[in-house]
């Protein structure tokens, strides 16, 4: 099996012109495609349209591509977009696509990527260990699907999951069903951190002992490195996207990780880099960078208000939400090093990396 | 003489409580302050109070302790302050003092401040060349102040200058007096340029026959990258300060700048450090970093709409203003590579450093 | 003929459900369909794509219905929709139907539309004279195609024009042609000049030697009062809505009309109320209101920076764009007076109503 | 007695000069002046100083011109700023005086005034039934210092009460009190709604058995429909400011007040304007409507997303908080019945008037 990355940008949410001209030029199997990940230039809160809107231009372009239907291809392909372009971030999307045919390893690791969907919650579950479990059991879904045999090699997990709606509350109370919140936002923080507890549970990076709903929010210090979660009221099942290193796939590329330990790590970036065998210290200018295919970034504005001992404001901004703040910042930060402002930036990191911190990933072109 | 920096932070705009101690506590002779630079928690636009409520705080603190009034204080004392605190940076000030008395010098160069105000220009001068000369006449007086005689070891330039309102511009006409614009904003920006060819004329960084009316905002390729200029309404003249090296000085710190690129020139900042002799490549743990004292960024979003051949939406963003984004991203990186929020970022560069650039300028603690 | 109008609200811009239902139900006849107005929940500035999402989330769902393509769809119906529901204001699309017919009229008027669109104009040509001249033909189109032959009949013209952008800007110049701007967000503004200047010139509002290209933007004391003008990339040509009352429809509407001289101007409403014979006088639970099926406000921040004699903060807020501003006031004026949060409350109103003010139609049931 | 009321405007909110200028023409007497309530141009949030800043100014110019210290000026008048002047808005600010002397009373009942500070509440007290208490303890006090007997005599109590900060959740946790919350955020909020049961007990608008904790936030149906509170973390003490009318005053000017049933409650303002015997009924051009003297209103976004049954949304906006959203609407509808953009209009109205509603309260000269 071989794993490929296109990176694609566009001039607004409802252009995907350059992906379709990929496929016309017969530089993208539109048939081969698995997910997309993105991010668009909305604010990434409440009231973003621009992932709805770029979800469905996409599932136009390839309804019509591939004579499907719209629903089907939402059945198929994994579509995960996090809204807000802050500071020098550049809207884009990469599209991961898996051409399948065995190979003969050769020991080598190159880029897997596996995806999973879980079955519909029933609303009371969701926030719970449940969702927690159901999850973990789509990960390891989505390892054996990419050939990972061992969790060391999973460097980045992608959950999208459901939150709960008013319909979906309604239903569930006239069941006589208790939820553990009817507020969507509140539960689409749920869903983050049953996300980042299955992860870590299938990857082993906690022990069994410390997946438990007690430690929601409380046990900030108990996280998944490698998770990056979203929710939407746009889905109803969790949608799970891993990628790795395994020698059972001839990919181009592989993919390296590093948690940042706060929102001015850029010791963990240069890690990360170092992993990937790319050598550019305090030089952007580096021809190896050319390498990176695909940048990942997880982050959020410390709780505490402080960052290394000075005071931030992003708490107390009425004017400009702290997602936004933190994500043009860390953006700025990683882009100034990698010298690429097409990076995934998403915010809501809770028990994703340190807190006040994050996560980056980086995939990059084997060297 | 001997020129000290102490830097500050605060709750809100109304908060000196830590200039206070310090001058309780005997660190900061207040007789000794010739300036104050500060970051406030505002938009840094237009209807940002933040910055005239911390200069009547600090105003009203000086004029108690020093036995003066409001209005002297702020005749002998310059006050700048950006506002605008986005991403991880942090409200602060950094007081610039000057205890007076000869020093036998060793050759060693050390940090100089000097002060200098232009005479009170005509509304229909602003943003004209009388207007540049001025500028360079202030800067040249500052200059001798601080007993630097070469341009080269000039390394910052604070220009605070005034811009038409609606009470002068009704003067000129009734004078019959025309203006460049009777725009404030746009006449903010005119300051900013004059000051920016003022410091330029100066410092020798364009040739005479470069500092012309017709090369506003047209030639952006000529530029100081020394300049940080603001404006406003509520000065009269223009207020400048520069800070160099000389050997007439016996100062505990120095100070380097670079130019910078663009938004994601990690390059310059790693270079700035490099002229310090501070160590940090790629470790922002290292102790070296602790010499830095006052660190000044100055930046700007490319009118071009793009970052290293990538889009950005800084300019479009109906929601924030592409000034708040830049500062942000900027003073991410920033602050990555030194590990400190405390940074005077500001926007609005044209003509200060290179076209969708700007510079940085560091104070450090002499090795 | 026979025209008819269906309102409908949406959770968010992908939402067509309940046109969907309705047309499923016979409410509406899909085929019938030749415009439709709405308000949208983006920012209404140059990065919302609600408008947009929109568009194609209802030109996906008539093309299913219809079986035809969606440019086919785009090429017969006027789609117009303005971002912004500040304050009180309801996302929601009115859906302007005309079935056909004859009519033996008995003199009584009831409300008539009709629709055209302009050639393709000349990026050289925008916001000039000859674009003028395109939109009053279009007007006059319009108004014989809604059978009305009295101006004074009219009274609500919705044009959507377009604007020059990058790639019409590269081709003019490439034939060496003239912009009168190469500035999209200037070039809006000019097309909604010359399309306010279009109509009033087709209605008669202004006379012919008042139709110049001096006039615009400098004598916002000529203008059309029955005007509405949108400009948007998306559009490459003029698309025109005529909406009056004409004896040669049996329609269950009629249409009235007011300027607005100010932001304050609720004599206007009660005006206009009473043009329709729709007492309600200083109390919002009159049933008559219920009579009511659409509501058009255009107004504009007041440029002077005061409205009646005392001042705004609109155009100084870094936060909050001045046509959010203003359409969140008026939309509570109007909202509170005819007790209905569905009003398609648009800004940019250069040229359409008195400056710093705009105009109010309503489309009603016949009493 | 004489209670008089001054309406001032002002270029920003260090600018006093109007209050200034009608001291030094003997228009107002400083020693007479009781309380200043206003409006600021900041976003009404947590990191609005524009409140900060006016307090500021107006207590160094009061300081001066009484030869009084500012602490001194701030222990003797209230100060309540609400920032936020969304839409139409003016900033601006109402100065309260009242000139002692007897006065024989001919029934006729004009503005009186009574102002009340509460002891200092212990953290632990904050939002519980003893801050309750002693609210209504200061509302009966200002009640009697104003010499109104009868409840219903009143018609707006203006309560500014403090909120945890984090030094005072430290102080209490030290002593091993239990706060009710330690986020200051939803400090304020109680604070708020403490505020308004302590004026509803003290006016009887509700009964005694409803004055009771578990209601908080739970039991909107339970309100004061006079009450108007604020809270914020720079004061130490409930300041409470009580108007109405009574006979034992003679002064020029009247109050009544309405409670508003939601956000376009028109009715509700044209009766309050009824109430003083202004005839303005759809005619905002009316001379009466030059009576009223100073115009205050509370209001809030409908909890449940819904005014008059259509979805607004203010709640979902992530960019402009409801609050602003709220302002700006209320504030237009208000503005345009009565002509005039110089209001008093604040948010966070919980239990102040009805659910999604609020209350309007005008000052104006006697008929």
């Amino acid at each position: 099996m071989r794993a490929s990355v296109h990176r694609f940008t566009m001039r607004d949410p409802g252009d995907v012109s350059e992906l379709a001209a990929a496929i016309n030029a017969g530089k993208v199997n539109p048939f081969h495609i698995v997910a997309v990940l993105g991010k668009t230039e909305g604010n990434g809160l409440v009231n973003d349209f621009t992932r709805g809107y770029l979800t469905q231009s996409l599932k136009l372009l390839l309804a019509e591509t591939l004579g499907a239907t719209m629903e089907a291809i939402g059945e198929k392909v994994i579509f995960v977009f996090s809204g807000g372009t802050e500071g020098v971030l550049t809207p884009h999307y990469v599209v991961f696509s898996v051409a399948p045919g065995e190979h003969v390893s050769t020991g080598k690791k190159t880029l897997a990527v596996g995806t999973a969907f879980t079955p519909v919650l029933k609303p009371e579950d969701l926030g719970r260990m449940a969702h927690v479990n159901s999850i973990a059991d789509a990960v390891r879904a989505a390892m054996a699907q990419a050939r990972i045999a061992d969790a060391g090699d999973v460097h980045f997990v992608q959950v999208k999951g459901p939150c709960v709606t008013t319909e979906r509350a309604a239903e569930a109370r006239a069941r006589g069903a208790q939820l553990i919140t009817a507020d969507p936002n509140k539960s689409m923080a749920y869903t983050r951190v049953a996300g980042a507890f299955g992860v870590a549970a299938a990857l082993g990076e906690l022990p069994p002992e410390k997946i438990r709903e007690d430690a929601f929010f409380s046990r900030l210090d108990w996280f998944s490195e490698r998770a990056s979660i979203s929710s939407g009221v746009e889905v109803a099942v969790n949608e799970v996207m891993v990628l790795g290193n395994s020698a059972a796939w001839n990919s181009d590329y592989v993919i390296a990780h590093r948690p940042m330990v706060d929102a001015l790590d850029v010791n963990a970036i240069y890690a990360v880099l170092q992993d990937l065998g790319i050598h550019a210290l305090g030089d952007n200018t580096a021809p190896a960078l050319g390498r990176i295919a695909c940048a990942m970034v997880k982050c959020e504005p410390d709780a505490s208000g402080y960052v290394r001992g000075q005071r931030h404001t992003m708490w107390q901004d009425g004017d400009i939400n702290a997602q936004r703040h933190i994500r043009g910042a860390v953006g700025g930060l990683v882009a100034g090093v990698i010298a690429d402002t097409r990076i995934f930036v998403s915010g809501g990191a809770e028990h994703q990396g340190p807190p006040g911190g994050g996560m980056i990933a980086l995939v990059a072109k084997a060297a």
